[in-house]
C-alpha cells in the first residue's frame, strides 16, 4: 500500500471564499504515485469545507448568497456560539451544510471525475491563511 | 489490496428523481470480492447526490419538497448562474444540501449497514442517463 | 493492509442531542495500530448524524435551533413519511443537512486533525441507545 499524507495552505483574505484547490490536489495525485485507490481533501478548520461542483463564479455567489439565506451572519446575537466572544456562529452551520470533506476515487494514476467535477475550498470565517489536508492511500 | 471500480448507469426521465441503487452496488460488492475494506459510491454528476436514508417514498417526496424550500427552482432569475443560459442553478446548491457522495464499509463481504440503510441516487437536474462511480478498496 | 472494524453505543435519552465520540474514536484509532490510513465513523441510523465542529456546548444548541428552522419537527402533518405512523420526518431531514459520516486521515498512528476538529454523534430521533461504525484502514 502507498500513502501520501500533505497539507495544503490557502490564502483567504475576505472573510467568505471560495478558492480552487483542483490544481494542487491534481499534483499531490501524480506525486503519490497512486494508480488505483482513494484520496480524502478535508477542511482543517471548522468553519471550512471543501467541496466539488462546478468552477463557475456566478455560482459561487449563488452559494454565498443562499448560505446567508439558510444560515446568516447577522445579527450575531442570534447565535449563543458568539457569547464566547466569536462572531462566526453563522460559519460553523454554513461548513455543516456544505460538508467538511471529499473522498474521490484515484483510477489510472488520475482523480476519476465527471465532466464538470472540480475540487474548491469554502471558507466562511476567513481573513487568514487556512490549510487543507490531503490523504492518498493506494497501490 | 483487492480494488474494483465501475460506473453505474442511471436512467433519469424527470428533472428530479430519487433512484435506489442499492442492489446494484451491493453485487457490485460481491464482484470486488473484498471481504473487508470501504466502498466509495459518488454522483459523477455536480448537480446530483449519492445518499443513504430510508426506502420510503413519503420521505422521497419529503426532501423533494423540502429542498424545494430551501433553494427553490423559481424563479431562475434569482440564480447567476442561471445567467450562463443554464436553468439548474437550485440543483446545484441542492446536491451540496444533500451531499456528493457516501463511504461505506465491508464487512465479511458485505456492505455494514444498519437496518434502514439504503444507497439512493437522488438528481435534481435530470431528464437523461447519469452516471454513478463505485470504488472499492480493501482486501 | 491492517483493519478494524467496531460499533459504538451511544446513550441517546432526549429525542435530540449531540454526544461527544472523540475519546472512543481516538481509543480506536490506537487499539487498530494503524500508523497510516484512514477512518471512516457514520452513524448506523438514519434520522442521525456523524459529524466533526467545535466542542461548545452554545454551538451546539445554535445547530438544534437552526436545524429546527430548516427542517421543523411540527407540524408533523407536514411530512408525508409521518402518515407511515412515525413522528420523525423531521429527523431524516436533519441528518441530510449535518451528514451521515465522516472519513478522517489517521497520521502517524493518530487521527490527523486540525485544532479544534472534535467528533460528534449528532441524534434527531433518540430516547434510546443507537449505534455507531467505525471502520480503520491502513498499514
Amino acid at each position: 500500500m502507498k500513502t501520501l499524507t500533505k497539507e495544503l495552505w490557502v490564502d483567504i483574505p475576505k472573510r467568505r471564499q471560495i478558492v480552487s484547490i483542483h490544481r494542487d490536489v491534481e499534483q499531490l495525485v501524480a506525486e503519490s504515485r497512486v494508480r488505483d485507490g482513494i484520496i480524502l481533501v478535508n477542511a482543517m478548520h471548522i468553519t471550512a469545507s471543501v467541496f466539488i461542483n462546478d468552477n463557475e463564479s456566478g455560482l459561487h455567489e449563488d452559494y454565498e448568497k443562499r448560505l446567508e439565506k439558510l444560515a446568516p451572519h447577522e445579527p450575531i446575537s442570534q447565535y449563543r456560539h458568539n457569547l464566547t466572544g466569536e462572531d462566526n456562529g453563522d460559519a460553523h452551520l454554513k461548513r455543516q451544510i456544505m460538508g467538511r470533506e471529499v473522498v474521490v476515487a484515484v483510477s489510472g494514476g488520475k482523480l476519476d471525475f465527471g465532466p464538470w467535477e472540480q475540487i474548491f475550498y469554502g471558507e466562511f470565517d476567513g481573513m487568514r491563511r487556512k490549510r487543507v489536508l490531503v490523504k492518498i492511500i493506494g497501490e
